[in-house]
């Protein structure tokens, strides 16, 4: 395989992003991938945050997968500063590639980069082989996720 | 009970926030209530951050409670706005107070007014009590939390 890049989103990456953000048994039901309007929004305002880091892994020119990272400053734990990674989508071709650990090993280098000592995600129960990875690369399911819909 | 105002924090909020979050059983081991330093560089940070709202419950003059709202733009969810509640403590002295209930309900709102369409949260796993205390204010525990400590 092809030289990978990990690099922020554009505009351009769009099209790609959404597609492999539907491409998935959860994201079929709720994404819109004929209708991009409301995507390019998000991303302007991503890209007026400087605590978000939303990008694509590049592989020879085709996007091939993303994720976004959010660092988060805080009090607890002596005023530590977490990072939160969500979002993290793999092209079906490049599922068993390896190129998911390559992609959360960056996030982690990431977070330190920006200061983190707590990188932190949370999946849905349903996705049963996403925690094994998870687990593999250090993690400790730790904690109980709620969500509550708006 | 006097009357409660929820309002962001100052820096002169902090050595009660920090006695709070030291006094529980997961606090007590990871915050030095004693040097109070990093807390206000993490202070500082927040605030510069037109995201984080770090915000105390103030009955009467007295700090009784905190917590800190994250505002995440994001792609996913046709480019969904959502917020992230984290590091919730309600004094010792209010347990049972419904002063709970109402921080959340707080939360819950200003999420809304921020345009969020989605709320999230972790628990440790052993904090069986605040998970149906999220459940009963229409939380679904769909998530594992992943922790990975840099």
């Amino acid at each position: 395989m092809g030289d990978l890049e990990i690099r922020p989103a554009t505009a351009d990456d769009i099209p790609a992003i959404v597609a492999m953000l539907a491409d998935d048994p959860l994201g079929a039901q709720r994404e819109s991938p004929d209708d991009l309007t409301p995507y390019l929004s998000a991303l302007e305002r991503l890209s007026r945050d400087p605590h978000q880091f939303l990008v694509v892994a590049d592989r020879d020119g085709q996007v091939v997968g993303t994720l976004q990272l959010t660092i988060i400053p805080g009090l607890s734990r002596k005023g530590a500063t977490r990072s939160i990674i969500e979002a993290v989508r793999i092209h079906a071709d490049e599922r068993g590639s390896g190129l998911g650990t390559q992609f959360i090993e960056w996030a982690v280098e990431e977070s330190r980069r920006q200061g983190c000592s707590l990188v932190q995600l949370t999946s849905d129960a349903s996705r049963t082989d996403a925690h094994r990875f998870y687990e593999r690369l250090g993690f400790t399911a730790s904690h109980v996720g709620f969500k509550l819909a708006l």
